[in-house]
């Protein structure tokens, strides 16, 4: 899976991830209103009204990018019909060629983790027979537990030909609080970034990067810089572009010398484009058009940037 | 919900949480085979399997204990399926009164904790109307993205006097990979559940006990005496319990000297007792009897310890 998402960062000329984070407050009241008026104010209704608010951006940006990146939460506090809303969403997506990179941040120990793995990755046994639950192609995945949590994870992935994406360094404000301590006179992302490196040279792609991957915020460039020589063969994954701060130029140093090794995420930037003054003209009846011009931009934001580095 | 956890604690002198962790081994083949006859080997079949398991071992138990602690992971293998069996086993715990533990381990940064806050404890609006979504009483968080990850959840907690358990030092072998790591000449979880004791300052229950409370695992009995001091009023959540080694005289130091500030959990040791030697004569058809009988021995194995101390 990771050497299709290379293939399709080629392709497409695009290391974008397009972040499918459905908040009621971005879906256009248009889409709502049918949503509620089929289902009601409920919670059928909100999952309604996700699902086609992301098959419309999906649609319209499909071409364009590589991998959408559905975060889990957003689905997950509208209950069993929100997760309705996500597996529906993996799936179009998965019809439409794109990577899916599951958003969801679990880990916990090894005979749980091993369950985390199996319902978003792999498949569950049950009786005689196999089934994928979500079946999404690359999951994000927390540390703190160590190697014991994080191995059940490389195991499905190996089986399955998926990746991971492990948390190194994130872009909100407090991610310092612990992730920056000094331990043996380095910080814990770098102690982490190390663990991510050596756990990737475990399943490594005909591309030449790791089916492991990690993640680090767009927020902090100069920990980014540090990184992408503590990891070289394993893509990260940089939340944080637009509206939480991170900009093209801030990015350049994510990349390697390649072109490759680094994918970009973007969510309300691209889905809630309309909003935005610069989109405003689209109107919300065209979010979606809004949405495929903020990939174009960006696309064009991080090419100029990487051209001038 | 800390008020009405010590009340049952001290009503049931049990402090001792159920995980319903309902791996497919551990189901009784009479059990897996209804279900199976009904919906087939499916997701579904799996679904009604562990519902039929877990709803007899909480009928079996229910009296005996204050809280139950589902690992949502063992569900969430099964896809939407196996989370609506988490979600109706929730419901049925709530209908016998027992406290909730959902062991999620979640945590993401600010607006995404939000929505998994909403999500677990507390209720999503939409449109005119608010909904729970799963609706746990307690809900476990990962600390590794720091306060801004952290807050959004106890926010909802004081909207809903409900409460959290915030890993510190987990139960498994490499735990102290990162949590080990020392920071400013201690361990970085001593410096977590510094952070963990200042978080649950800010939402304190009438008990003297905080809604906020920790994970520190059974495995580690000396982390968990210089944690009891660091945290003199948060609730420690103890997994690792038996089948993961911990015994009862390993816990005595995660209490205070009030007998309480600490629960205690076993998941397999208690729903699969009917696989051990020990309860191997109630037979997979008394598998609930041989629950309870593990409850007891583990409630008198714990109060003997504490007695001793």
């Amino acid at each position: 899976m990771i050497n299709k998402l290379v293939e399709k960062i080629t392709k497409t000329q695009a290391p974008i991830v397009v972040g499918l984070d459905p908040m009621m407050k971005f879906i256009p009241e248009h889409i709502k209103a049918a949503a509620f008026k089929e289902y009601g104010e409920t919670l059928a209704g909100a999952s309604e009204a996700i699902w086609q608010y992301n098959k419309a951006i999906v649609d319209a940006t499909y071409d364009l990018i590589p991998a959408v990146k559905p975060q889990i939460a957003m689905y997950e506090q509208f209950g069993i019909e929100g997760l309705i809303a996500f597996k529906k969403t993996v799936d179009y997506c998965k019809s439409k060629d794109l990577v899916i990179i599951g958003d969801v941040k679990r880990g916990d120990i090894g005979s749980t983790s091993e369950a985390y793995a199996v319902g978003h990755l792999g498949k569950v046994t049950i009786g005689s027979k196999q089934y994928y639950g979500f079946d999404e192609d690359f999951a994000t995945v927390n540390p703190y537990l160590g190697s014991d949590g994080i191995k059940p994870f490389v195991n499905v992935c190996k089986e399955e030909n998926k990746g991971l994406f492990i948390l190194a360094k994130t872009s909100n404000p407090s991610s310092g609080e612990f992730q920056d301590k000094l331990v043996d006179g380095k910080p814990l992302y770098e102690v982490v970034a190390e663990k991510i490196a050596e756990w990737g040279a475990d399943h490594m792609g005909s591309c030449g990067y790791s089916y492991i991957g990690a993640v680090v915020g767009a927020t902090y460039p100069e920990m980014g810089k540090a990184l992408r020589k503590v990891m070289p063969k394993n893509y990260i994954l940089v939340p944080g572009y637009g509206a939480q701060g991170g900009k093209g130029k801030d990015l350049v140093h994510f990349f390697n010398e390649d072109g490759l090794g680094a994918i970009i995420n973007s969510s309300r930037g691209i889905i809630a484009a309309y909003q935005q003054e610069a989109y405003a003209k689209f109107g919300a009846e065209n979010f979606a058009e809004a949405s495929r011009q903020a990939v174009l931009d960006m696309q064009a934001d991080i090419a100029q940037a990487l051209a001038q580095r």
